[in-house]
């Protein structure tokens, strides 16, 4: 008997999965806020409209004020029949252009994207040279220094590995635990004049690629080496890194599950 | 006594060039008009803050509503004793974030953009795929149409060399020759899922570049063979000629004197 009543639950509320791609330029950040645009807002307000039931979802990153996504993740729960496939479709809708759901399936009942094994991937643009280009401002931070990518290339190695992330951390942040895995921290040209720093890691601290990214482009001009990284993040002190680079500089590229 | 006049005359204005870069997104396009946003009126107004006299510029490529540039230009007269090198700098604290000056000379007081051999390079963006990527969105025309782009190359070739193009030119348009030399129509690839053509020629009529914009996509659709191209040219009737694509998907690359 509990057994059959558990299946009809099962049955009659469906966990649903979307990956939602956006432009951050004009949203305070992932998470909803009272009165304020913000993407996590907007894809509940468009589920609410579509499913004519109040829908809560759970985001996967709470990517903050400005900062874009090509794929950050989150998921709902639903007793409506439409197939998850079917998701983006209905959606476009009813959301602005900045907000694209780019994929939508059915999870099991229990999939929490905070409580699994994730890969993210998230990228940093610099633009270099004298003036801005104008079609580059909304998603690339702009500097006039003339930055050395290999002295970043090395800071970056330093970066890499499990450490206590601390000293990446914006201050007040309400996490306990501030050991974080990052696989990888690349450097490299994208086109003639943008400098992509790529980071892919099991989690990351509030604003840690930002902080990551700012201490970079201060490594680029000569202010760190490699050796200063390495204390850096023993220091356990935000004081001690870098600067927080802008956060139209930053996208969720990509956000998997192992 | 003249030949002194003349030469005082030219020492007491000058004749500046500005290269200039737009976001053309939230204006209507190069061309002042009377209470509406525009790039000229926005230089204008810059300009004439600057330098505390009423000053008109003469641009090179009137753009529409919508179409971006890397790289127009105008110039203007000027008693001002401020270095042609400096107007960007002086400007940028005037300008919106989405208009930049990214070169400024002065030259010959004879000079004017339109009347010189020039070189123009345009580029039109296409992105493919299930849905549109939200960065991109402003920049680039989406399509979910699966574009055969060797059709499209076929067709760009048929485009190349001196033709009248009254076909691809928007009816009322108050021109008297529909002659114009295209050196180059190429369609590649840049990244995976975005196509990119890039016309080169000495001149362009009125929405000539969105018009053949229009017609290669219908030739990635099958729709048009090179032969239909030249009869369509041959037409000289713009009905036979395919749509007119977005005004997002263009921006003017180059503009170079030759």
């Amino acid at each position: 008997m509990e057994k059959e009543q558990e299946t009809t639950q099962v049955n009659s509320s469906r966990r649903i999965l979307l990956r939602v791609a956006y432009d951050g330029t004009n949203y305070h950040g992932w998470q909803y806020q009272e009165g304020l645009p913000t993407i996590q807002g907007e894809v509940e307000r468009a589920l609410s409209e579509l499913l004519k039931e109040e829908v809560h979802v759970v985001g996967g990153s709470r990517t903050d004020a400005g900062v874009h996504a090509l794929s950050n993740v989150c998921v709902f729960d639903t007793s409506s029949r439409i197939p998850g496939e079917k998701f983006p479709y209905a959606l476009h809708p009813l959301l602005p252009s900045e907000i694209r759901i780019v994929e939508g399936r059915e999870v099991d009942a229990a999939f929490h994207p905070r409580h699994c094994d994730t890969k993210k991937t998230y990228e940093y643009r610099i633009s270099l040279g004298e003036f801005e280009n104008p079609l580059n401002r909304l998603y690339t931070h702009h500097t006039n220094y003339a930055l050395d990518i290999t002295l970043m290339q090395a800071a970056a190695k330093a970066m890499e590995g499990e450490h206590d992330f601390t000293s990446f951390c914006t201050v007040g942040a309400q996490v306990s635990d501030f050991v974080r895995c990052v696989y990888s921290v690349d450097v490299t040209m994208e086109e003639k004049d943008t400098i992509l720093i790529t980071v892919t890691g099991n989690g990351f601290l509030y604003n840690m690629v930002r902080i990551m990214a700012g201490t970079l482009i201060e490594a680029g001009k000569g202010r760190y080496q490699p050796e200063d990284i390495r204390e850096m993040i023993a220091a356990r002190d935000r004081a001690k890194a870098g600067p927080t680079a802008p956060a139209k500089g930053l996208r969720l590229a990509k956000y998997e599950f192992l």
